[in-house]
């Protein structure tokens, strides 16, 4: 048999029947030659409007019940995608996370997948031509229904084409593929026509949003390579993401990424102890609030600490509740929280080995009046921390001081 | 452990927030003194949405993937109503058909119930003091999602009631219980107190609709007493509905009945061989389609027979379309569909001993020039079907002609 072909298509494609439809014709024109597995989304807000049932209901959802409750807008999506593709006569079926033999651990609202059991995935192709899979959900072995959290779909799709040995997984969305900077914002953002693992995971972190860092992690675990491609314009390449080859050869920054979603945090005035941090975070993870950027600035003359981080904006009420919880029991003076932040980034591949890069960077920012609030760096990206009303100015004024709207290799920029 | 507490809330009942939290209380009151199983219907006409949903997507929607579509509306609405509860501290979780254990037939769209294992209710109401189910909906030994049909979730309120072994269940609706006739069009239509099984059995397959037969028909067969009431006015008694005791010696009819949704068919000059109507009625049944009132018709002259019955009208296409391709086979000269009929049935218990009653029924509408098409009795009623426009009329003459507004025993009606 050749190899099944894994699919992905996102809420935006599937937002109206008409769309659906559309979908459908791409779906039957690729089920002529191989066997498809479909991943779906939830159509266009249905996510939103069941978070905002839910909300009326109590301010702070059962997590259980939110994941019964958002799993239906998958359910719905597979079920019309499927009846679309049987009425034009081709052997379809959907399939629930828990149908499809997803397994995932209890915790609720952000379950990791466990195992992928594919008896039932064998079972269906034996009798038709196309799988439609309810992207972000799966199952617990006690039979309770979990979501992966958001971008889930994501992780679904790549998830089960390891599970079906595919060496290929298509992410069809609602832009062309990935740019050199949010297209909307910077007008002459270039689409890369492709990128490595290791720098788009470092720009869907810092909210490229076009695909879920962790879908790109299990791609590059397991090898599969991905294409971002446009669902309106099926004829088109996008971008492939995979091992990189030889592309650091010609090309050093990929682009430059906005994650708006962001807020500062900082414990002030904590006794210099050890296992402060610790306690910190560990609180923290306890609740499943992942943390960013945190760095932990000693006073010697006083003989206090600050230790400052950034979550999502989403995160900050309930990091605020956690950390004023924790504040007497570390003798911390206050709790401080901005939630107006933005973190802007750099990303490329072999960023610290040039140090033209950070100081061009800076002095962009520095020359235009933009306040830097915060800076981390890796081998991959440079991070600022700027006011959240900034952040689209210093995008572009990095994109544009960086040339990234040339091709490789034609950039002034390149010193070295 | 005092026994479980059944209740089942319909569409209407939890059709906004406000509504759901209006259950909540009742739930959180019931929660009390008694475990509570509350079984719910989708929101308000979240069902018909989907319908609607799918109808663009496919002329006849693959029923496999329809009841995946369809269950999603009662899994909406109890997670729902499980989050409103624990929000206010009531320890209650949701179950869907599956996660409940009720196991049913494959017969996608309208499957039947074969069997409750109750072993995840035990467990969860080890932990719970409400458990939310979603009604309509079950699943069978293969994983497939199926539904129960219209008013399915009566059916699996009267199941799970039977599954733990409670002697009554509470049918919560919008309205104050089983009436003489219509409320809504005869305005001094009575509210019963009580009535048997048998006799609401026929009302509610007759259209009166506040009770789903195949409910009614598992709580006779399990002893269970329904109690049929108001949501918005939770203190009143409402109906009871049990095995009848001695109501029969005071009260002869208990009610008219109108059920709207009907068209007649008729299949015209078959040669009079045998086997005809089995025929029919096999072709039929093979795509569980229910017919009623069948009668045929034989003119010994020309050696012809004719047979006619009456269909639901959300059936008549389809019925149109089987008896056309059957049409050939059977030498047929033509098929011919009524669509504009309606039944009104007077419901008693033993109405056949007691022929003054069929007399007055036929005379009172001949009589107001009502034109009778069809008629079938049996030992609780007496069915006609006339023109849907004249069903209303006709109820009125009735129940006026009978007395059904004055409380039995006073009616001058009764001659026996």
């Amino acid at each position: 048999m050749s190899e099944v072909v894994v699919v992905k298509f996102g809420g935006t494609s599937v937002k109206s029947i008409g769309r659906i439809q559309h979908v459908c014709e791409i779906l039957s024109r690729l089920s002529k030659t191989n066997k498809v597995m479909a991943v779906i989304s939830a159509m266009g807000d249905t996510t939103d409007y069941l978070l905002k049932l839910a909300k009326q209901c109590s301010a702070q959802p059962d997590k259980r019940e939110l994941d019964s409750l958002l799993s239906t807008g998958e359910q719905i999506s597979i079920a019309l995608v499927a009846m679309t593709l049987r009425e034009s006569g081709v052997k379809a079926k959907s399939l629930t996370g828990s149908q499809v033999g997803i397994f995932t651990e209890t915790f609720h609202t952000r379950a990791r997948i466990i195992d992928i059991k594919t008896e039932s995935i064998d079972k269906a192709f034996a009798e038709n031509d196309v799988l439609i899979v309810a992207g972000f959900q799966g199952v617990t072995d006690a039979g309770e229904i979990t979501t992966l959290g958001r971008g889930g779909s994501d992780t679904t799709a790549v998830a089960l084409a390891a599970a079906v040995k595919a060496t290929e997984c298509d992410i069809y969305t609602d832009v062309d593929g990935i740019y050199t900077a949010d297209p909307n914002k910077i007008h002459n953002a270039r689409l890369l026509k492709r990128i490595s693992y290791g720098e788009v995971l470092e720009m869907a972190r810092l909210g490229a949003q076009v695909l879920h860092p962790r879908s790109v992690e299990l791609a590059r675990q397991y090898g599969i390579k991905l294409r971002v491609r446009n669902t309106f314009k099926p004829e088109h390449a996008g971008t492939v993401i995979d091992g990189g080859g030889d592309m650091e050869l010609f090309r050093t920054i990929s682009g430059v990424a906005v994650d708006e979603d962001q807020a500062s945090v900082a414990i002030m005035d904590v006794p210099d102890q050890p296992g402060i941090a610790g306690k910190v975070t560990q609180a923290l993870a306890d609740q499943n609030i992942p943390i960013d950027m945190i760095m932990q600035s000693f006073h010697p003359t006083i003989g206090h600490n600050s230790i400052a981080f950034t979550v999502s904006d989403s995160d900050l009420d309930q990091t605020i509740v956690i950390l004023n919880a924790l504040k007497e029991q570390l003798s911390a003076k206050e709790v401080l929280a901005d939630p107006d932040s933005a973190k802007v980034s750099l990303i490329g591949a072999g960023l610290t080995g040039q140090p033209w890069i950070a100081a061009r960077l800076f002095s962009t920012l520095g020359q235009n009046g933009i306040n830097i609030k915060m800076i981390t760096s890796s081998e991959m990206k440079i991070t600022c921390v700027v006011a959240r009303s900034q952040a689209h100015k210093a995008s572009e004024l990095i994109h544009a001081a960086f040339e990234l709207h040339n091709e490789p290799g034609k950039t002034a920029g390149a010193q070295n």
